[in-house]
């Protein structure tokens, strides 16, 4: 239970929040790397953090993320044209590069120094993986690039996602660090999903509903482990990574893909819930590969033209009370991500925390909610750099490992837990 | 005319407005029996009086209506397992039964005492005729059971219906009690519908524009008069009860089923527009049973798998000019439901009362608002409770007769105006 | 730029706002006189300036415009019937003329002087040329008819249209004045649009993107001069003439018809563009009106059955991203009317005039903003009737003309610059 005033420092983003002013902090992505296929292709309207953006892929390849709206008079620059070195406004011809900065206003003598003075709000936009980052805050704090090992690995070896989440980024996050839920509502899922099935965990999972929850801190979030009771007396331990603010990572099931997830916040009532799929060690199958873009595992189906999941709260996600009556389905929702978002989105805009009555197997979400507070509250007050920042925080792998009960897995995983490049994953 | 005070004081019932608390000592209407059609059948979501419910029936059969949010993180329960005595959240698999008490936390230990402590708020909700019935009051002034006639008649006897309307619960109920306008907006279906046509009265009703109103206060509402011209200097009169708060029958014609209504807020732009058709004395024949299942007289048809009128504001209720200047159909709209809906929901969520202009036979809705009014306040300030509540008010009727003019409708219809098990109608 | 108060001075329009009241001085367009096309026919909901009005015309040929809702009890006379003189409303039969006079209250005895208290507040409504006008201002200051000079030609030689445009009146009326932005946004269409291709000024249009403004008062309003360079060290002018509060006419092109616009508050986040074409002298051809009717030149397609561009925001305007690659329209969006409105509303829907930059060729903008604020003010702080009002500050033309050098076009073209039956208009 979180009293009103703290439900709304971890939930709100926008540029004045405190929470805004973290998330600012970070690398964060912005958009897949496909929505900007070529060079002059058309700009791409980008709403984060509650600010309204356009993105854009100049002649030379170079991304620009800048205010979506003309300095002249306001008119968005997603009707630009996209041409020789910019973003030219289809009103009167204005053009920004990709810092933002006007490099002609055709009505204007060139030497009249007018143009020069122009310059549209920007943030830098990498590619780094399959994704483009960006980072929205201050010049001066501006951290070295992100280092995810699934956006580092080679790209054969890797791929992402992104939906849209209709709700505040807090509660999508908290659902992904909550490994419990795994044995009830993904439990319809576990053995036939195609990039779930198969492993061995997966029987522990379902066996045991009452798991025993073990979070660990690390310099950039959190350990969430949770152990489940495999045979002979041993523990079937699943240790979700958290890195500050949204970075989570599942913990791998046999040779599948490792997956995990960052949620990234539209405004305050939406989110990008973003999924990948890599495996450390060597490429994609190709029926990985078409069942990763046929919408499986952590990832979706769309309407089409847009990354709207299909089964959306208009269509009730297309619920299958009989999938659910016969168990097919826990919840009569098809799809992992869909069976989460709909969950989380049912919640309502920003869930009421201070209405929740939390149990032991919630020790993961009520310890990361306390570091997000402390560190949004030390950022804030002192300017203290938060976790996560550094790019050694990112160099993190979750874990399944089976181990007998005297073994704390804080101490022999401690490498496991360590991503390090051409190194296979700790999985069962 | 009410002032803005008045107004709001009369239309506002959420939990914590002085009309919502006295809405909440009244049995209401929440549900069609045939919305639960069988044991752990799918739950469905209510909204009443501004509070999200949902409402289930359990493997035992037995009803319940509860908070839609889990208490554990606040999902919607409306995703729930419904299963072995109760109904279980799909996040994380905890149970309640039909008291809205938490019967299972799975990841809990059974002896922790933890899942006693956990209970939503939850309502009573009993099947009376085709109805399910809830009470939202405080358990202590919970009045027994209603007992109107047409939800106490032989199945075979009686038929309801509900329809969304989106305005507030007053303006449509003030419709119900204004027996006025059916000389001018129904008088198209008079001699045209099947549940309506053929009575001698109907020519009254439509030869007769300038009623007379006298309204006669009873313990549990009003009688409101409309009498009419009638051959021989007699006088025809429609009597119509209205029964605190939302209550009304229209008068009857001939052997046809008597109709009436209840109008139930969702919220204070919305209601649930009840209607009911009965026969004291029979069985409704084959001939109405389909004119009622296909939405003739007081009910409608629905845009499918819904209880949204198929004719709405969204098309402008299909309205029909040509019919509208022959004269087919009085306003151009089709049917009895949908002429009420259409104008009352032209007038806005929620219509602004400063600015009417009423005239005399207005005065059932004038002593209505006063009685209303009345009785709101000394609930409020004094704890009295509501006219209504008793039910021995429910047991009234509507009557329809041709009475000489010197003979007064309290005196001789005294008796007419009770329900009594197997004892005719009064009807012309 | 603006500070928010001026731009909430200029932008808003509600009965109670000094702007709204300046709006009320004028005879503004209402409806297209095809909207109410026979006597009796349908009435129609018109809402203007923030009040909700209903119009129709009577069994004489009368019109009327008034409040939308019956003074009873509030239901919209949209759905009344329009009969033998009068609009009734179909609840209980209130009867209204085209004064908003209630004439007819059925349950009340004729003699009881009831109904003559009634009366709906009501608006002249008069047919000059294929539009019906309104003045919704005090009676005692109400203005001779309005004699702009498109609305007084015979019909033949005159056409006009409406589209509904999702944003504030002034930003769209403030693009109507921008003459540079032909240059670039209708620069594909100069030379393919039946009515604007082939004539000799579109040339110099797209030559020279850096026309010099010159702007002059007139009694009415300005005349926005845009001075282009022609050949021989020669000036091309376009004068577009700006009528207090929102007439402009587009500068003519070869013996094309002259075409010009207003742009009429619906409410402060939307408006009416109006946008007509007429030739002084002659009338239009069977080829121009065949492209006006399948809404070429400034006027457009739409979505059938009402006044809604086929192309508008729920659509992305229906851009073609390899026509605008490809040059054949600028932005993508087709349609001169569209590539306006789309970009106009793009800006949101009252455009923050706080962040602009404006340049030289925004004197036009600025000189209007400073008319509108300076007779705004007037008006409310001392009464004094503005700009505009007066009918022969209507009379006006737009001109293009090749000047040499040496000559003001105030000087030369004074006489090009008024309205003259059957004079032919400077054109280049």
């Amino acid at each position: 239970m979180l009293r009103q005033e703290v439900n709304e420092l971890l939930t709100q983003t926008g540029p004045d929040a405190a929470m805004g002013k973290m998330f600012r902090q970070y690398w964060i992505p912005a958009l897949l790397a496909e929505e900007l296929p070529e060079d002059d292709c058309p700009p791409v309207r980008v709403k984060l953090l509650s600010e309204r953006l356009i993105a854009f892929r100049d002649s030379d390849g170079k991304y620009g993320l800048m205010d979506e709206f003309c300095a002249h008079r306001g008119v968005s620059l997603w009707f630009g044209r996209n041409e020789e070195g910019g973003l030219r406004c289809p009103y009167h011809g204005w053009k920004y590069d990709t810092n933002g900065q006007c490099i002609e206003v055709p009505s204007e003598p060139a030497d009249s120094g007018f143009c020069e003075k122009i310059k549209l709000q920007a943030y830098p936009l990498v590619k780094i993986g399959d994704i483009l980052w960006t980072y929205m805050g201050p010049k001066e704090s501006q951290p070295p690039y992100p280092e995810f090992e699934f956006a580092t690995v080679p790209s054969e070896q890797t791929f992402s996602s992104k939906r849209f989440q209709e709700c505040n980024w807090l509660q999508a996050m908290e659902g992904g660090i909550d490994s419990s839920h795994v044995s009830f509502l993904h439990s319809g899922s576990l053995n036939t999903d195609p990039l779930f099935k198969g492993a061995r965990g997966n029987q522990y999972n379902i066996a045991d509903k009452m798991p025993f929850f073990e979070v660990v801190k690390h310099e950039g979030g959190l350990y969430v482990g949770a152990r489940r009771n495999a045979e002979d007396g041993k523990y079937y331990w699943r240790i979700t990574p958290w890195v500050m603010p949204c970075f989570t990572m599942v913990p791998p099931r046999g040779d599948h893909p490792i997956h995990g997830h960052f949620w990234i916040p539209i405004d305050d009532e939406s989110c990008w819930a973003w999924s990948f799929d890599y495996h450390p060690t060597r490429a994609l199958s190709d029926v990985e590969m078409e069942a990763l873009e046929a919408g499986k595992g952590v990832h979706c189906e769309y309407v089409p033209g847009t990354y709207i999941p299909k089964a959306n709260k208009t269509n009730d996600y297309l619920i299958d009370r009989q999938a659910q009556k016969e168990g097919r389905t826990y919840s009569g929702v098809e799809g992992i991500a869909i069976q989460d978002s709909s969950l989380q989105e049912s919640m309502g805009p920003i869930v009421d925390r201070t209405k929740e009555n939390l149990v032991s197997t919630d020790n993961g979400v009520i310890m990361a909610r306390q570091m997000l507070r402390k560190a949004v509250t030390a950022l804030r007050d002192k300017g203290v750099t938060p976790p996560g920042v550094d790019p050694a925080h990112h160099r993190t792998r979750s874990v399944s490992v089976v181990l007998p009960p005297e073994q704390a897995f804080e101490d022999v995983c401690k490498q496991d837990l360590e991503a390090a490049p051409g190194k296979p994953h700790t999985s069962v």
